[in-house]
């Protein structure tokens, strides 16, 4: 059976994405949506709010794909102009649309602001265009078709795009191509091994792998490998039709999860902060963290987690000797005698923190971030961490390299995964 | 004098850069590169390791760019196939190249491992291509010409990127365009004004400036302006050349940083906790912060800035209201009269910090981030600040909309700005 292949394009236009300013990040979300519909995206662009530029874009982009998807320039600034370069290219004029002027006339009122000729512009929409109401802000989108091609104009505000893509777009896309095909996609996220040595380890598995396609991205967070795969459903019983490749895919996750143990620590959309939730959570442990060189990332990671306040007692970044000796109970003499970035510094914030905050798990964390204070025997990126708790005291010492961000992060990173082994460990 | 234009892409190659994996970056750093260059980005483009798509985008380029410069699908792995494409593009044979097999063997030999027939691929570039040595990585990049075209081909690895970028890339580019066309950018970042303000503000000005182009992009961080303009400058006499032009680019600066004035916290790359620090060195102040609701972001975002050591003292993190009582001796009273999300609360947090750590300013923040935690007389996004220090007391109560990352990261930044604002008053 033919796997009919559905290809998409996206442009996401904005001169603020051409120099300096932010990277397209809508691209993803819309991609994802595009992915349940069954709809592969092939290729990505950003141009500048210039009409001469998304029109070659999406004149190139028309000759190929199924579904062409435009976000941003349908604001009322001077520069705002995909509107009229998608309605030239397709010789419609713009048309005001009563609905869509109306809305606006209800977002401004709220703000006690008239519907300026500024403003207005948004409510014109080339004619022949299937209007994407707005319900969360003032621009709508709009679907057009044009031979084989379904093009879709989004706002280039993410929430606004979100809500129209979920609830215009991918029911209208679900209905023109009835797409039997759905991806599939399964993250492994590992921590402690280095890419080398995660590709070495996942090479026999990759020798056979048929139509599965295999990802390994390497960040400060850790190795991430994706397997990732288009496969056809019937439309009737999507769980039958599937079954035959069913084993095949099965069979070739385990494979890559049981090569990654050592190193895995989530799957899926799951984050290291998380996991060191549930782990924690699964024993009702409660924590504390005496931070120095992180500044207070752990903690804050920690926190970022809904329901993290089951959990996590308190932070401190204790940045300051002084600070050390008075929030967690550093001795000065060790202090003295072994410097603030030391093994023994971080077993004393971790045991000082768990003891004051009467929490089951203390943690600390001390090093150099840089780009100063480095030296020969404490060169930056040294980092000492400690772990008090219910089963005895642990330290660790790393060795980071790069600039101050990506110390801190891996830094961090390697801490959760420090209070995620050592909550798993088997109470002794 | 007419200012020739210098246009480039860029195609940024990756199948992760396509669905729920990260977004291209390197292309932020590349077309600034090139702006230095005089050459002007006018397209970005992401495509998956496939070798027709990248081919596809490669030969759409060549149409209109000078330059052409290509990011990623460089390393080792089976996916890998940029060199490739590009070769056959131009019809030329892929030759091992003596100088980069020495440079794997020799990064090889670190690691202890051999250079494989797999990894030896690295090696091998176009003929006639010149080689772009990789002095921090394994895989060396490329240049090549083709008619009035340059082709430049790095790796992905973002480190390696820029360093051949500034090294070999700008020379080899500033040899062959001699541009005399240079990029002016001028950013102000705003914080506390909507963006409908900044533009109603900013309406005046916008009228009536001839080729300078206004960005605007709004943030959880704030709202960012932007200025820029590409110039023209002798290639003997910059300055004297330049001059006509001089004085209507800094009128403009001028007015937009007056009509900003209100909100404005910084100006350029710098960030806002670069501009706390600055304020809280000009005035010898010591800081420590006590969160709640930020879980240790403020403290964190404090420490990020080197040397931040001179002045942050400490940071707590009392998410728990036993951590508030026992850490900043927030009164059971008041937490009990008033609820931990409260003004009263706020105020004892940074006054028990300040007291505690003996520091000249105290911060303390308190608030509901999301999603669970709200009610109808306090609902998610309600925050309390307040700071005590040489100047007195002053609490803030702000209600930020967004999701958990959105509403800390606005606090965050709210906490800061508020701190900056406290330290640049005058002394009663």
């Amino acid at each position: 059976m033919n796997i009919k292949p559905l290809h998409a394009d996206i442009i996401a236009v904005g001169s603020e994405l051409l120099l300096g300013g932010p990277v397209d990040s809508n691209s993803v979300f819309v991609a994802n949506f595009l992915a349940e519909c069954g709809i592969e995206v092939r290729k990505k662009i950003s141009v500048g709010d210039q009409k001469a530029d998304i029109q070659e874009a999406l004149r190139g982009s028309l000759k190929r794909a199924h579904v062409i998807v435009l976000t941003g320039g349908l604001g009322s600034t001077l520069d705002d102009c995909t509107r009229e370069a998608v309605a030239e290219t397709f010789g419609c004029p713009l048309i005001k649309r009563k609905r869509a002027y109306e809305n606006l006339k209800a977002c401004y009122r709220r703000f006690g602001r008239p519907v300026t000729p500024l403003l207005a512009k948004q409510a014109f929409l080339p004619s022949g265009a299937r209007m994407l109401g707005n319900t969360v802000g003032t621009a709508p989108g709009f679907l057009m078709r044009d031979g084989q091609s379904v093009i879709v104009v989004l706002p280039g505000v993410p929430r606004e795009a979100k809500v129209m893509m979920i609830s215009q777009v991918q029911p209208v896309l679900r209905k023109i191509f009835n797409s039997n095909r759905h991806y599939w996609l399964h993250a492994f996220h590992t921590f402690g091994l280095p890419e080398t040595d995660v590709q070495k380890q996942l090479s026999p598995i990759l020798k056979d792998v048929g139509r599965i396609q295999f990802g390994l991205l390497a960040s400060p967070r850790g190795v991430t490998v994706t397997v990732s795969c288009w496969v056809l459903s019937g439309s009737r019983s999507f769980v039958k039709e599937k079954s035959p490749f069913f084993p095949e895919w099965v069979h070739l996750v385990n494979q890559v999860r049981e090569c990654l143990r050592p190193g895995l620590f989530a799957e899926g959309e799951r984050t290291m902060e998380e996991i060191v939730g549930e782990v924690l959570r699964g024993r009702s442990w409660t924590i504390a963290v005496a931070e120095s060189c992180t500044g207070g990332l752990v903690a804050h990671r920690l926190t970022t987690v809904p329901g993290s306040s089951c959990y996590v007692d308190r932070g401190v970044v204790s940045y300051s000797n002084k600070a050390k000796r008075e929030l967690v109970g550093v001795p000065a003499s060790t202090l003295g005698r072994y410097g603030a970035v030391s093994s023994q510094v971080a077993m004393a914030m971790a045991k000082g923190i768990r003891m004051r905050s009467r929490v089951d798990v203390g943690v600390g964390v001390t090093g150099i971030a840089g780009p100063g204070g480095g030296t020969v025997e404490k060169p930056v990126g040294l980092v000492y961490a400690a772990i008090d708790g219910p089963h005895g005291t642990q330290a660790r010492r790393w060795q980071f390299w790069g600039d101050r961000t990506e110390i801190t992060l891996k830094t961090s990173q390697a801490v959760l995964d420090l209070i995620r082994r050592y909550a798993n460990e088997v109470s002794p």
